[in-house]
């Protein structure tokens, strides 16, 4: 009787061991899955600290320092990306933002642009900025509006939401932003965000016209 | 040896049965959580058995008709509300989307809209018609772009991206939609709702303006 009291326990400790294992993994892997809501307007504050982490807190302009607002999370996330970053934007005049992709482009991550052709010619677009230092940019050929407002960062952050990528939308309007790492929401705008690339591929389309 | 094999077998295969249910659950929760993104612009097609589901297949219109498109699958999220629709809409001109809504209303669904006010003057807004139809509808009294494009349905389903409901957005632009069951995503646009609705409150306002 002890040598079967003995061996059931043993059997029940490893059953509970299994399962407690089993109960954190699952845990751990749906807490390392980002999904975080931004809203806007997010409160003006000074972002120097983001691109330059080294710098002391310094008192070169009036804002307040060391905020943590939606636009210095927004910012962080964009600045995470390691290897690559598809922007799929219908307007593009917010200079920091431009900042930080020009920043991960001098970091080697590799960046592809695509943006609504109407939208990237007003004036404070930095779509320009952007294809001056070596960025390679895309402009929507279509007649109607590249509406979309995504990106994906590493292929795996998805970044989406009404906030267009402007100083009003940042500053002013109310917005909303999704940060999401779901692959089931990710993955649509990796395949929308190829598509769409593979559509507006310039030699395609001058091609096409030429022909 | 022989009740030792025997209780052991007995505690291993129970062991084993509760590690089964206990992943066919967890399977089951994620598979009921719903993560689906819609693009467009969608596919025209006869919407009319969305909205009347016992009527046949007629020819009463020159679309397609049982094709299953990003707009059909949007008006059906929405149409699924069973108890409340809260909206949070910078442009709403879409009739189909306007009768998918004021069909709701019909049914006893609490319906709330929380709209741009400079937008929901403009030519073919619905605003008006939710209006005297006795929905709820609050405008934006800041300066500044209520810019947002979200719907929860039932306090539970989130449905957000880059299109206002309007004709263009849904049958021309390039844009994007998410519908979310996710509470970290959903709970934050349940909250921010309920903030921007209280803040417009038309009493609280006009009793502001007249103090």
């Amino acid at each position: 009787m002890w040598t079967v009291k003995v061996v059931s326990l043993g059997v029940v400790a490893l059953s509970l061991s299994l399962e407690l294992l089993f109960w954190l993994f699952s845990r751990r892997r749906s807490e390392r899955i980002t999904n975080k809501v931004l809203f806007f307007p997010s409160e003006v504050a000074c972002v120097e600290h983001i691109f330059s982490p080294t710098l002391p807190h310094s008192h070169v302009c009036s804002l307040p320092h060391g905020v943590d607002t939606s636009f210095s999370r927004l910012l962080r996330y964009i600045l995470s990306a390691c290897s690559s970053l598809d922007l799929c934007l219908f307007s593009f005049s917010n200079m920091d933002l431009s900042r930080a992709v020009l920043l991960l482009h001098s970091r080697g991550v590799t960046i592809r642009v695509l943006t609504d052709k109407v939208y990237s010619a007003i004036s404070g677009s930095q779509i320009g900025v952007l294809r001056k230092a070596g960025i390679c940019v895309r402009c929507d050929v279509s007649a109607v509006h590249m509406h979309h407002k995504f990106a994906v960062v590493d292929g795996r952050t998805l970044i989406t939401g009404s906030l267009n990528w402007t100083l009003t939308a940042v500053q002013s309007n109310m917005e909303n932003i999704i940060i999401t790492e779901e692959p089931d929401l990710v993955q649509p705008f990796v395949k929308e965000f190829c598509r769409l690339w593979g559509l507006n591929d310039s030699a395609q389309y001058l091609s096409s016209v030429t022909d």
